[in-house]
């Protein structure tokens, strides 16, 4: 253990109405398991995991469950991590709100690491920090990303490009965070926040056979979504659909 | 798709203060994935999932972010299926509340499928329901769950006992779920919520290494949390240790 004193490690979490709450919560856990195991004493870099919104109040999420956060936006702007989670239509509306895109902007300009999960990723494109940059995204949204600049990567847990690092849908949070705990610490680290949560996943018929995957199937329903849900964002509907 | 009205499955998850969330939501984003899926038109079974505690108000977790549950106990006294999430000490604190105990044990009564999710264990066997069967939890509980009356199985992602049905820690509520979703409709039903929430696990060095694991590592710290935890609960602190 280092005996000078560290500083510590901030990664911050969006939250916004209606989203996917296992987007938030998989990478959540994996970091505040690492803070935790500092605060044990173990030879582990302090870590503190706060989640952020506009106002602290619960707010809905895809699920039954409502998600309250820790801290408005303002009361940290500057956070080493920043992960934006990601959801259905909640997260397209969210993707059209200059309050999270003018944090997500700020902090990704300050923070060593702009991190997404799932559809978040169109959130970070919204706020054009995608453009041109190879990402991934929840494979049903590919189409949506490509229209708001960035280049879809299949079949990757996730994508990192400089300060970027952009992960598949909804559990692939989980890899991509315990990726981040390596980079941030080592492997031996990493290994022990994943045996703290108990990753050793075994799908009961195992991964996803992707060559049976159609990713444009909800193409037209998500259509239909879009202009239901953008009908008074008339200029991010143009751009998702055309 | 079939014609005739189905009877609609709903799946109860218990909340408490101070629950690891993550143990929490993977399943619950599970049954709620199929529960959309009913709801767009699919040919699936109508589930509906709700979060079920003692007060519906915002509750801590071991992370920054608080949940609300949707219902009381008495709002949903005879769900088809009920989980029981997990966590470190508040979960043990949860296995001395009368007000918990009581709801799990008369939900496992009438529903058909009584699970838990790591340490969620402990209070299905402080509720006196894993008698004698075997059950898995979180690894480095598994001499409390034996002193509390069950048969730990170690290595497995979920052990199943009758309508018993328990998982191992943290993120492998994801796996029991998936396969209980396979349970109540086929696999093709179960692959395609599997798809939705995009769960084709690569965690970046693979899964856990258990040879390498001591799973007795935490026994001197847990001895000190337990008796800090149940000071003013000296019967189920003696069965939790001795």
């Amino acid at each position: 253990m280092t005996t000078q004193a560290q500083k510590e490690t901030t990664v911050a979490f969006v939250l916004y109405p209606g989203l996917t709450p296992l987007d938030l919560i998989g990478p959540l856990q994996v970091f505040t398991t690492l803070g935790t195991y500092a605060q044990l004493g173990l030879p582990v870099p302090p870590t503190r995991t706060v989640v952020v919104a506009e106002r602290v109040e619960p707010m809905d999420s895809d699920t039954p469950v409502k998600l309250t956060p820790s801290a408005t936006f303002d009361q940290v702007p500057d956070p080493d991590i920043v992960v934006v989670p990601g959801g259905g239509m909640p997260t397209v509306r969210a993707a059209g709100n200059d309050a999270i895109l003018d944090y997500v902007r700020s902090a990704a300009d300050t923070a060593q690491v702009c991190a997404s999960v799932c559809t978040g990723a169109l959130i970070l494109a919204a706020a054009g920090l995608l453009e041109g940059r190879p990402a991934t995204t929840h494979w049903a949204y590919w189409r949506l990303l490509e229209r708001l600049g960035a280049r879809y990567v299949p079949e990757q847990r996730w994508v990192e490009d400089g300060k970027f690092i952009t992960s598949a849908g909804v559990s692939a949070g989980i890899d991509m965070a315990l990726y981040l705990t390596e980079r941030l610490t080592d492997e031996a680290t990493a290994r022990m926040v994943q045996l703290g949560i108990e990753y050793d996943p075994k799908p009961p018929h195992g991964g996803i056979q992707w060559n049976t995957v159609d990713r444009d199937i909800y193409a037209p329903v998500l259509a239909q979504q879009l202009a239901a849900t953008l009908a008074d964002k008339p200029e991010l509907l143009h751009r998702l659909t055309s």
